[in-house]
């Protein structure tokens, strides 16, 4: 068998190998069903004012420096329905486990989830349990799926882009118009190299804690104050995906400032030192959001008045004059932000 | 460590070591909140009319006599949702596999899951897909979860019940009367014995296919009948598990009688030469319901006049007298049929 005939790590690592798969083999499923429906290849899907997405946890190590598989597991599903404007109110938690993990692990990870979906405020109401035998599996996979409701948040917000736009009913990328602000809700790539620096081996220790978090309650305060385009969390991939995404299926040009991406001292260093992309990390309790202009100093304040949101800054705005993802660097030059082949980092999430 | 300490297979076989590991680890998630919650430990739950259910699926092999994983996959959600009455609409589909696995098996599977789709009228609306290091997953999970609604064919059967007890709005355990007639939908234990065949290194081979289908237009058209108390399918414990678990919630006996339940002659011989209990085989395309005994003969008639329920037959009675579950044996005796504490096989689903 050739490299092209079998699943690669890229293949799952949310950048452009992960979108030919899609691409190319699970589009057959796709049949047009709902409103937003898996055409849209958006984290969630909308149907008959439902909405719902699934996720797959596989992350490593199971317990890491600002939290674990658990809270991920909990936050993951739960910000995918945010994202869409929806309203998260039950999970369903399905774990696979390999025959020998340690009772007391599990515990804890079933202590994590309950405490993040108390935080949530979303009722974890079915659940499925597997073993598999001792070598078939390193230690424990989480799935969380989830349905959302919608909320009056968003209605309002969606009422607010009326004027200047014929919007979805929903937070997705069509939304995006030119002059539209690019949002980041705070420090970017904390998830990413705080999961490097807690495994093994890679001898290199970052004093970083994931920003692991359910942002749901953020996302309705801001659907609350109005002018949301659309909202997207950087996971796999990073803002380099995420911006491109918007960039494709908006049809419009996406400029950013590398100066004004906030982020932190220990993370920059530890990009440096292993030679990554800042823009290619991936994040687990940070929004992007779009935004019209007329909104933007509100939802900063409003970003601003959250501990989620305290260092949320405008990075770039929506353009159509130029295609495509553009940063002005540090030094004054452009380049071209392309999407990532996927993250360099196996099993971040 | 020891043994209590860790994960068995044995707490992922749906018997009684998983019954115990739900109650004492998973339970503490529970906040009561649905119509059918967690507290239910059903296969389902219900929230706001929606029915919402996951399961993840290790079986191996992964392309078994009668199926594969894909199609067990779509199966065994749908069938989970409509066992509760619910009609399913929607499905999530989560991928995970190892880095390595053959491209062309992935597009099998999900061939299979698009026909099984197709069969069962459910839509695939969204998906996840992530790839874990060679050596750390034996091939592929899949997970599907799944969303469903009301349909007015559940009202009706319902409304049929109303006369002589107050049954809840869904298909559950406590809506069971003495005198209802246990029915099985057709031979037990085809999925189980066909695993146990299609694997390597077994020493036996049996010539029969997994019974694995979607069951939920046959549910809709036997709740158009009426006088159905509840549906279950009898998969991971089989009819041991089910049974006792109707006996528990109920609070009441149930009689069955050996000679009365369906088995193919080849899967006989095969429990016979493996020294299994025919009761505790999984089935993947059966279910067994409790029916008010004046819509017995009806129900019958409707399962005979499809292929899924060609061979159904009542098999025993839900009865006040008696306590726990009953079996008459072929040569005249009584036993009780005990929760087995796990399924023999691992990893039939």
């Amino acid at each position: 068998m050739s490299n092209k005939d079998i699943i690669t790590l890229l293949h799952g690592a949310g950048g452009s190998y992960m979108h030919s798969l899609i691409k190319n083999v699970f589009m057959k499923l796709n049949d047009n069903y709902g409103e937003v429906g898996l055409e849209m290849l958006d984290d969630a899907a909308v149907i008959n004012d439902t909405v719902i997405s699934t996720d797959s946890f596989i992350v490593r190590p199971i317990f890491f420096k600002g939290g674990d598989i658990g809270r991920l597991s909990v936050s993951g599903t739960v910000n995918d329905i945010a994202m869409m404007g929806g309203n998260p109110i039950a999970l369903s938690l399905a774990i696979v486990m390999e025959e020998g993990f340690p009772l007391s692990d599990l515990e804890k990870i079933v202590d994590s989830i309950k405490k993040t979906a108390e935080e949530a405020d979303v009722h974890i109401v079915t659940g499925d349990t597997k073993v598999m035998e001792k070598g078939s599996l390193d230690k424990i996979i989480i799935n969380t799926s989830g349905i959302g409701n919608r909320p009056p948040q968003l209605d309002y917000n969606i009422n607010t882009l009326r004027k200047n736009r014929q919007p979805s009913r929903w937070l997705v990328p069509t939304n995006l118009r030119p002059g539209d602000k690019i949002i980041v809700s705070g420090t970017i790539g904390d998830h990413e190299i705080s999961i490097l620096s807690s495994r093994e081996g890679i001898g290199f220790e970052a004093n970083v804690k994931s920003d692991v978090a359910p942002l749901n309650k953020l996302m309705l305060k801001l659907l609350e104050v109005g002018g949301i385009a659309d909202a997207k969390d950087p996971t796999r991939g990073g803002l380099a995906d995420l911006l491109n995404d918007w960039s494709e299926k908006s049809g419009l040009g996406i400029y950013i400032k590398e100066e004004d991406i906030p982020v932190r001292e220990e993370v920059r260093a530890a990009v440096e030192f292993l030679g990554m992309d800042i823009l290619e990390l991936s994040n687990e309790g940070k929004v992007v959001l779009a935004v019209s202009p007329e909104y933007e100093k509100d939802v900063l304040e409003e970003l601003h008045s959250d501990p989620l949101g305290k260092y949320a800054t405008t990075i770039g705005e929506v353009r159509k004059d130029i295609s495509g993802v553009i940063m002005e660097t540090v030094i004054g030059g452009q380049r071209y932000v392309g999407r990532p082949i996927g993250s360099p980092v196996p099993r971040i999430c």
